[in-house]
């Protein structure tokens, strides 16, 4: 397992890629804006632009254009391929817009969430946080809907749309799906794994991974063997990814994190970490855990309290978890029926998915 | 104009229609209730469900219907055609979740609002209104998730589709332009009678009226005539329906509208009816209004000082404007190249919106 992460020298060139959806979003959001007919408030677009430019991994387009590669679609990518893994990108943000109305976060990627920056602008309103959570409301909505247009402008096909479609019917409805059991189970700590494990592989392994790969490889008509290599890969990897996530979510490093090391503490979520500690804790151990997860005031010395518990009980379980699922992805790939160079790019991913710190 | 709403006798069934939307919205609904794996909390469907069976006008997929028979199609209307309409209604769904949260409404169509319902049903959190409003956000997403599947499943053929996604990517977008918009203006009443007619036509006159019309009839093909007198029907009875509404907002009668006549007086919703009150009013008058629209604690003798005023300045202007609309979405029909039953019905439709007192 590689902690290395200098993109590979392989033909699909990942930089490349993140740089030509990045002008895809710019373009179609800037047209958006100059092109409506009567005229939109300027930040319409801008908080969107603004939300988009301060970072994010773009790991649900470019899975899309690997998915695109791994099922024999050539180089250079088309166009039309770019912008349906930029759609992606947009809905993604519709999701975070909202996720962090519902989270109540403050900064994303070390910036004011959207809401936040609604709430900035119109400060001389009567209830300003308020009202910067209610246009963010449709702002996410509206997001959502240019995210589907810019997809069914992208030019493909009549097959591909088709195709597409049906990936994204599930793929929208399954982080819907996870972030609801999410927010029913949060504050709620209990053993149920299981459950745990059910709401990663809706929010996580399906939309992060499994769908993003099947998008890119349906565009390219992909036949049942690659599909279900894809599949075989990408469930473990967005496991991975989750747990991993949750582990930084206590663990992390808020300046590279970009987010409160207290937040998933406070709010009380119900992950693999949690389930896993209150199953192997000492009678005492669990009590005192119950006692503090889902705490709204929990401070730093609490927060390291709950630390030493959920080290001694369940971070090297979840660590082994990872390191299992990092495997089971790297194994899916060694006989799947894709192009190497293309294995060579889902191998980097898996690696840089299970040792990032950011 | 005519009061009696008695549906007309036209070989256009719009009972049948709207039975046959209900069923089709029903049987995708319970269909995901029971197919999805693994298996969702159960108050996901039945949270819609419920919403839905509380009434509504089903407006836009008659529109879609009789759009569809203008162009030509005919009948029995496919099943197709059936859920390409009930898509509609679910969207709709979507954004009016939302939209209750937003205006912090308790009730509509006489039940809980579905932030109300997901609170009463999660009455033991910690803060259960929040909460409520929370589950509300994911839950309108998905309804807006599955309202796209729900007419990408529907067996439209490859040009339908094509077609289909071009108007309703229009549509989405305008009702959320719409709705910005109506968030940025309300309790900041103005005279400006354009930016209230704006908002009228991204919100209701495209949302509602026009777009409805032009799905059905792009889905059997029509030609620019029958598109244009659509269009030239559409937008004079969208704007006279939601004049209607406005006035309805602060004169209707809460027994039968279902909702409080003091909500858009205590927002301040900007609307013609303002903008053209504060543009006639003397400037006593206008002191008045300004000091009492958007105080969310009026009272009802407030309500009526701001009714008199209305009504000495504004309320017969508005009603001649509804008149006005109304008589030229009835000229538009006058030489429109569609069937005689379909212009029969969309004259019964222009004389409900017109006359409706719910």
């Amino acid at each position: 397992m590689t902690t290395a992460h200098a993109e590979p020298a392989t033909p699909v060139d990942l930089a490349a890629i993140r740089t030509r959806v990045d002008d895809a979003l710019e373009h179609f959001l800037r047209d958006k804006a100059t092109t409506t007919e009567p005229a939109l408030p300027g930040e319409l677009t801008d908080t969107v632009l603004d939300f988009l430019s301060a970072g994010g991994k773009r790991i649900r387009p470019l899975l899309c254009v690997l998915g695109w590669h791994a099922a024999g679609g050539g180089m250079p990518v088309p166009q039309s391929i770019v912008r349906a893994a930029a759609s992606l990108e947009l809905f993604h943000a519709a999701v975070l817009i909202h996720d962090d109305i519902i989270d109540n976060s403050r900064t994303r990627r070390d910036h004011p969430t959207v809401h936040r920056a609604l709430a900035d602008r119109y400060r001389d309103r009567r209830e300003p946080d308020r009202f910067g959570a209610h246009a963010a409301i449709v702002l996410g909505d509206l997001t959502m809907v240019w995210s589907a247009e810019l997809l069914h402008t992208a030019q493909l096909t009549a097959t591909q749309l088709t195709e597409a479609l049906t990936v994204l019917d599930g793929m929208r409805a399954d982080v819907m799906y996870g972030q609801y059991l999410d927010l029913i189970t949060t504050a709620r700590p209990s053993r149920d794994l299981g459950r745990a494990l059910q709401i990663i592989r809706y929010k996580t392994a399906s939309y992060t991974c499994e769908r993003p790969l099947q998008l890119g490889a349906v565009l390219a008509g992909a036949h049942r063997g690659v599909r279900e290599a894809l599949t075989a890969y990408a469930s473990p990897v967005g496991e991975a990814f989750q747990l991993q996530d949750d582990l930084l979510g206590v663990y992390g490093d808020p300046a590279r994190t970009g987010k409160s090391d207290l937040e998933d503490l406070r709010d009380g979520k119900h992950t693999a970490l949690v389930a896993l500690a209150l199953e192997h804790a000492t009678p005492a151990q669990s009590a005192r855990l119950l006692g503090l997860l889902g705490n709204p005031e929990l401070d730093h010395r609490q927060a390291d309290t709950c630390r030493e518990i959920l080290t001694a009980t369940a971070r090297p379980r979840v660590e082994a978890m990872i390191r299992t699922r990092w495997a089971q992805a790297n194994r899916a790939l060694d006989d799947a029926p894709i192009p190497a160079a293309v294995s060579q790019a889902l191998r980097y991913i898996a690696d840089v998915v299970v040792s990032r710190n950011t």
